[in-house]
């Protein structure tokens, strides 16, 4: 039993204007689906990201994964570290969005590879990781600044959000469509006083939703000073709001808002200074670079023992992707919070099936075997026929396409 | 698919005169053989404590597992949790060498329930951890000072060791009869000039043994310092030289010799603790009290992230032990040291085949389905019929039937 063959399709997504604090996400998300099929014809899915850097990474290991045992999961990670030598470092200039390259690989391969131990058993991944402790996973709310449209194209159904009242608006659509019980935001777009409006407006609208706002990094540590002091007792977390571990200590040593994040602990290297430095109360979760599911579990674990919190981040994603979150919040008990998802924004997919609902801001973990999703190849042709060779993400380019003054700048406030 | 049966045989295992900090091992040891059997008629094995507080702990939680899902790991947590409500805390009444009674039962049911998942899938049980990184595993020499045999019978085959000299001499049989490539002395029993000598001629003879003495505790902090002060380039590690967190930190400041436990890491929640006061540089994993197979790689990956050495355990124990053992180091890539095991001092076992056998002090880590054993009844009915009930291990007391005058004292020295 043995991968004989890797598929791998890059694919992209039509997604929305959405805004965040390096510019806005362009009319394609891209994304890289993948297909191991062993040597007894069992197919293992899964999905990751479709930059240059992760399809080149991707491209790299492939063959290098030809012959490997699909239970044999230390075994993948040193086929990837030997495949991709030079993809060690975070910085690198090879990372791939601040993680290493190996780390990405390796997670993309480990999904598929549960998923055919899983279908190999028929059973569940979830069953894979420990069990399912919970049936249903709930996701938040993942609300976004946004234009009306792209440019060139008519408003979308969303339409304008740039103002806090509109953004109370498309919290109570996201809510009313999805049934979310937890709401967070994209920050560092407006004016910080704006934002601070907005959370305020948001409490207001939805006294019970637990609230969060994620700036990527896009404050200065006396801006973010200044926003923890006016959101406490609003906020369930704060996330990155801040650069830089330092920075990140210095806010959290100010306020009583616990400190989330995704961007300073992004592999097990890292925690242990986060730990040391008080820097973090919650690391999200991430099965794309932490190793892959069993990763995840892994990671769940550590922060238990260390009385860190886990929620779980999201990138612009498909229903792999959902399915894949779904199965490791479901078998990781301490991740307490609603877990992030763009998978709204999305409303495509590629699988066998509708897109997947959520009720009451709740998606059912899959019962069937491995991730328990099918891959529709005409729906994956229709989406990889969109992807245009060499297309890479780059909010801040195609920003200056609405502003041509417009400069990235982390901080911007 | 559900477990619809629980097995729990005591059994009494021929011991030596083994001697310790805190007096010698009686002419039995005391272990649990565990079976599961499923509806389907899968039987898993597993293997734990034979104490009483052990037993009770076991015999009190089983009927809760009926109806267990056996990949369901965290639901079998749940139940053991609920069965056994006063078993939380450590050094409770109810706990079991220091255990938490809750954790030595999880642990003892989850390992069989990996080898229904193993058995199931037609796969090793390392494979359901990740894959062996190894195809077989090192374990050291445990060296025990002992006396000639047991009261009212003649002397063992390895005769009276209470002096430097004679250890040597042990050291050299165990070597010559197992080929084990480092050497673990049971310490805190002779006074320390002894044990101190005995170390060096140790280093004289194995000059390329790593080495390694674990007196329980039996030292103050004064003569731990004096011990680690005169061997300091000579050890691999020194476990447990002193009673308690802040001794150890103690300790550990004073010596580059790094310091390893099983005695103040003892589950997750102690970790941090741990880390934060640089008490110890490597944790002593034990699946037997760690919550199971599964739970040590957990181990192994938040040592690995803490930039702690992770090395094994051990108790006397049977071949069920000594596989599980095996599994879990093949799959935990940065298990770095030789394995403890009493099993050469055992001498007998439980299961269809001959004993292991040791080569170049390694064992090969079975390839069959699940733990890739099976139970003989013959040798299980054999030694279950030397078990006692309500026998319980007291080291002291059997002691004073060699020294009427013996006191148990920790530290002793």
């Amino acid at each position: 039993m043995h991968i004989a063959e890797v598929r791998l399709t890059p694919v992209a997504i039509p997604d929305k204007p959405l805004l965040n604090c390096k510019g806005v996400h362009q009319p394609y998300a891209l994304r890289t689906i993948i297909e191991l099929i062993c040597n007894d014809g069992t197919v293992g899915l899964g999905e990751s990201y479709g930059s240059i850097k992760a399809l080149a990474g991707l491209r790299q290991a492939a063959p290098a994964l030809v012959g490997l045992d699909p239970f044999h999961l230390h075994d993948l990670h040193a086929r990837v570290l030997a495949a991709i030598p030079e993809g060690g470092g975070i910085n690198a200039k090879s990372a791939v969005a601040d993680h290493k390259v190996t780390d990405v690989v390796t997670s993309a391969f480990e999904v598929p590879c549960m998923d055919i131990q899983g279908k190999l058993l028929g059973r569940p991944v979830s069953d894979l990781l420990g069990g399912a402790v919970r049936d249903r996973v709930s996701f938040s709310a993942y609300l976004f600044f946004k234009f009306a449209g792209h440019i060139g194209q008519p408003a979308d159904e969303w339409g304008e959000v740039l103002t806090p009242d509109q953004m109370v608006e498309e919290a109570r659509r996201f809510v009313a469509l999805h049934g979310f019980k937890s709401l967070k935001l994209k920050g560092g777009v407006l004016h910080p006083d704006l934002e601070i409006e907005t959370m305020l407006k948001l409490r207001e609208a939805f006294p019970d939703h637990p609230l969060r706002i994620d700036p990527n990094g896009g404050w200065t540590v006396e801006t973010a000073k200044y926003i923890a002091s006016r959101l406490e007792g609003v906020l369930e977390y704060l996330e990155d709001p801040v650069i830089g571990m330092d920075a990140m200590a210095e806010v959290a040593a100010a306020t009583s808002i616990p400190l989330a994040t995704n961007m300073i602990v992004l592999e097990f290297d890292q925690i242990a200074e986060a730990y040391r430095k008080r820097a973090v109360k919650i690391v999200l979760s991430d099965h794309h670079y932490w190793g892959g599911m069993r990763a995840a579990t892994h990671l769940g674990r550590l922060c238990q023992a260390l009385e860190l919190g886990v929620s779980m981040h999201s990138n612009s994603h498909l229903g792999i992707t959902l399915t894949a979150m779904a199965h490791v919040a479901a078998a990781t008990p301490n991740l307490s919070y609603d877990c992030d998802t763009h998978y709204p924004w999305t409303g495509i997919d590629v699988l066998e099936g509708d897109v997947f609902a959520f009720r009451d801001g709740a998606l059912a973990v899959p019962k069937g075997p491995g991730l328990g999703v099918v891959l529709d190849q005409a729906k994956v042709a229709k989406l990889a026929g969109l992807y245009e060779a060499g297309a890479e993400r780059d909010d801040t380019a195609y920003m200056k396409k609405f502003d041509p003054h417009y400069e990235r700048r982390v901080p911007r406030w």
